[in-house]
């Protein structure tokens, strides 16, 4: 009960009564996630429900490089965009802070009027605030369009978003610091296996390339962004093992011995021990199983643990397409590179054998060249011919074993071109430093 | 304005506004922090204060151990408190999940008295609600202690502190999975460095003992928690970079040759090239220059940046004491372990010789005897007799180098009896499986 406080009207009352509730409700929501991505989506989609708004769109500023960017979804996967930070009327309220009202974005000579040539929509209202954090700092802006009742958004509407839009940066900022957590996590994973892989010039690179591998099967299966980041670390981790591997031996120069190669088959299960030990977070648990059964065959002849089929986790599986695929396709220390239509039998002798899932193979067989050698070449696929490689977007890895598998006078002289092409990648992938052929 | 919705009376529309102003502020304080410690802190002091009451506690439910728990500030740490799940009105609340509203709690049998009995407390008006998370289940418990209006707490505070303690819920649910998400990073870490370590029998728990003593050193110059955790870090992967160093070179039986020890040496280096390629999080930026320093000196002949005195990390001066003092309390391929008292004159002449920093070399020696003893046994500390380490935790290592460096006959037999029970528990260190000697 107010008393030496200036009595408020009723409808006062009313109004910020319902304003609070909004808040209090989108607060709600946006607690409800982590996930950046998610977060994004979920703020626009709130707000654009609250505001009465036909559309919405948020903006981060990335100071170092003077641009506004977000996340839109695509489908299952969410795509960045990126624009200079003092484009359009959200690029004038991130560079001055100020609230924009405008009640037809027409009217103003800072609206960027490409989208909506390129799209067909047509702005007419436009509310965009600045995102404020707890520190005062400015670190995006919101903006909302045609309010839905025909009128221009008016006083009570801005209070209303600014409050929105403040609190949506206090949860942004939450999942960016959480986001960087994984990301270190991640990032430390990665320069791990690099540097154990790089004890050998023989293995360098190894486990990132299987990783590639392993991912670019699972985008064939549909994997999710998350599924994908879990495959991700497991994959990176699957020979974590090896250090548990004396370098004499695991590095030896030659043939091994029985014994010798029993004490190498060890690494699997040293991955399953080493792995075991770790706190994984929720969503990665699997990652022991899935790392460490990478050598399990489908009808169970494999190591370190014999599981049969389904019972090796499906990423497990994966990884073997790509550790195998690896395997033969780098120079060992008692192998030289192998023919790529054997490497080809290889992977179809495996499958046909029980040893790795069919399906997983010729979701593998059916990305695009393309991609095959950029992860064969990693850092040298500059030197690949970009006509190459744009041939190589348009044939798939079992068109490439059709055409492998004809005599070679049976190839019409684009077929033929295609293989000496590719040949050629292949080749240089076996010895990059050798003196250039021209 | 509402038309067909009854209208609400004047006094219903300002309770709620200040209800809603309340929780809005108190989420926006909670949006403040990930930290769990700092939010469970600042949950207790907001809603104490909004609340108007005296005190107030929070306790989270360990369902597997249907145990509540809680954390309470000590000085500069947190210190972890816990209580079987039914104790106590929280326990009633925790179980039940119903709302306790208690004018007077020596009226309920359910309270327990004990924790008034110990502190001289008077617990009057109790108010106790369950937390809930987004999906409904029941994460904890608020409880406010009396209200201090002298009224017992109303239908109106029930209301409030049930909103609040939902939108806590969300918060504390956040914090948990960032500080789960930071554990696994920490835990990989550790696993990481104890897998490496262990290749060679004799480096085997080196970096573990050189992190304890590195805790151990810098809490006596009373770092925080933030910064321990950083330091913890940092003195895990301060050898990283043996990743780089070949094995047979690493883990050589016998004298090192100039050309090996060079090698050995390179090990700094690689530290600081593999910990620079990992994306930190903000507080860890610091840690490839703490690790990496670990073999720098203070007059600048240490490697691998030779820098000088304060342009060595803080914490790479900490972990250089540590390391020492592991390096010649283990026994290594080419040394056996080294008598105790000479560890200490070999401590002081690094310290006096400008190598390491005489405050911490003298902040490692105020440190108890027993917490020394424990990280030297690591898990064979039970072999300790309980009686000899209860004599260790009375005396310093500072002091001990004082008896040791006095003649035998000039100890008391109490001075002898303690020198001799630390020469037995640093004896069977060198060797746990040593036949018994009784």
């Amino acid at each position: 009960m107010p008393d030496d406080e200036q009595k408020r009207s009723y409808e006062d009352l009313e109004h910020e009564v319902a304003r609070y509730r909004a808040v209090y409700d989108v607060m709600r929501a946006l607690g409800g996630t982590l996930d950046l991505d998610e977060l994004l989506d979920l703020i626009i989609t709130r707000i654009t429900e609250v505001m009465d708004a036909d559309r919405s769109s948020l903006f981060l500023i990335d100071w170092e490089k003077k641009e506004l960017w977000s996340k839109v979804a695509q489908g299952v996967r969410f795509m960045e965009i990126r624009f200079p930070m003092d484009l359009g009327l959200a690029g004038a309220v991130a560079t001055s802070g100020e609230v924009l009202n405008i009640p037809d974005a027409y009217d103003d000579i800072r609206f960027n009027q490409d989208f909506d040539r390129k799209t067909g929509y047509r702005t007419r209202s436009v509310l965009c605030v600045p995102m404020t954090n707890k520190e005062g700092e400015r670190i995006g802006v919101i903006q909302v369009l045609n309010k839905k009742s025909e009128n221009p958004f008016d006083e009570e509407d801005q209070e209303l978003l600014c409050a929105l839009a403040n609190q949506a940066a206090v949860a942004v900022e939450n999942s960016q610091l959480y986001e960087d957590q994984k990301k270190s996590f991640i990032s430390f994973v990665e320069t791990l296996s690099t540097a154990m892989d790089a004890r050998d010039p023989i293995t360098a690179g190894h486990s990132s390339r299987v990783t590639l591998y392993s991912l670019a099967i699972a985008e064939e299966l549909e994997y999710t962004e998350k599924q994908l980041a879990v495959l991700n670390a497991a994959a990176l981790l699957h020979d974590i093992g090896k250090i548990g591997v004396p370098e004499v031996v695991l590095f030896k120069d030659g043939r091994l011995t029985d014994e010798e190669y029993k004490v190498i088959q060890t690494h699997a299960l040293h991955s399953l021990n080493i792995l075991d030990k770790i706190h994984f977070v929720r969503e990665q648990k699997e990652i022991p199983m899935m790392s460490a059964t990478h050598h399990e065959r489908l009808d169970g002849s494999g190591y370190p643990l014999g599981l049969r089929g389904d019972d090796i986790p499906e990423a497990g599986r994966v990884i073997a397409v790509g550790d195998i695929f690896d395997a033969i396709t780098s120079r060992r220390h008692y192998r030289d590179r192998m023919e790529f239509l054997k490497v080809l039998k290889i992977l179809d002798e495996e499958s046909e054998g029980s040893h790795i899932q069919p399906e997983f193979v010729n979701a593998f067989k059916q990305l695009p060249l393309s991609r095959i050698v950029k992860i064969l070449e990693e850092d040298n696929s500059e030197l690949v011919p970009e006509e190459d490689m744009l041939l190589f977007e348009k044939i798939s890895l079992s068109t490439l074993q059709v055409l492998l598998e004809k005599e070679e006078d049976a190839l019409s002289s684009e077929e033929r071109n295609l293989v000496e092409r590719f040949m050629c990648a292949y080749d240089r992938c076996e010895d990059v430093n050798r003196p250039d052929m021209d």
